[in-house]
């Protein structure tokens, strides 16, 4: 994976001091760099019997909308409140200071639908959480919560893992 | 390009009274709908020598990048202003009440490179107006600006059309 890793880009203290925030657009940019991580992505889940793929808004829908392409099965978007135009379910979830809401529209999965939800990083978790109770409020079952970049330290894969979601990255950073 | 077409609901009255919205998300949660589209986007631009995709924020991701994907090129966000971490170029645009301002990363294009701009649908065509002025300010050749859904009336595609840029779109609604 140190392929895909070394087209991250790190911007340091962004959005604030402090953060070193792991850009994913140098790698999709790459043409070689986001064919590899889509075939590596296609090799996890090719025998996995998806019925849908789960983008979360906003840059979950880059490659997550490929994902659905290459596993020939449907692409439904998670987004911010008010986004959606047909009937949504909403779920709740905490950011640094109160909340916010993400929805679905409610016709989107079918119950039983193996879904796999997909984001480009994953650091406290809230939002990869949220969504998986909003799939499971439409019947639908989580094959696991996926994404290009985990930050550990943050905590989010712990917190989906003790919540009983599996749990996947392409890369880490850790104390770097 | 009717099979599309009656894949697409229409939700009336959204976001406000009056407005027949054009949600192409049933589109794309439909396995067979939204790979015939991806087909039918690929054939037309296999053989153009594309370099990059563009997708407009946030519905523009979505298909934009699937058609990177095929094409073997790289998928380039144009995004709403503050949202990208690196150096960025800025264009304003207009909106029923004031403007607002889209960004795309400095590094993200090379001189010369041919690039394609993709957002799921075109109404009065002013964010993509703005997108084609992004790209040139970094050296890039506009080769089209591609859509899934053309509002005729709105007159994007002729504002687009009046400023030299070619239009295409897979579907259009027209006094429906």
């Amino acid at each position: 994976m140190h392929k895909i890793k070394e087209k991250i880009r790190t911007v340091p203290n962004w959005p604030k001091q402090g953060v070193m925030f792991r850009d994913v657009t140098t790698l999709l940019k790459d043409a070689h760099g986001f064919k590899h991580m889509i075939d590596l992505l296609y090799e996890r889940y090719k025998d996995s019997k998806v019925d849908v793929v789960i983008g979360i808004e906003a840059r979950g829908f880059i490659t997550g909308s490929v994902l659905a392409h290459r596993l020939n099965v449907g692409f439904v978007p998670i987004r911010k409140k008010g986004k959606l135009p047909a009937e949504v379910v909403s779920e709740e979830y905490d950011l640094e200071y109160g909340t916010d809401k993400i929805e679905i529209h409610k016709d989107a999965i079918r119950p039983e639908d193996k879904v796999l939800i997909f984001d480009d990083l994953i650091a406290t978790g809230g939002t990869a959480l949220a969504s998986c109770k909003l799939v499971e409020k439409l019947g639908g079952n989580i094959l696991e919560c996926s994404f290009i970049v985990d930050l550990p330290e943050l905590g989010g894969r712990k917190k989906l893992e003790k919540a009983g979601y599996k749990v996947f990255s392409l890369v880490d950073f850790e104390g770097e």
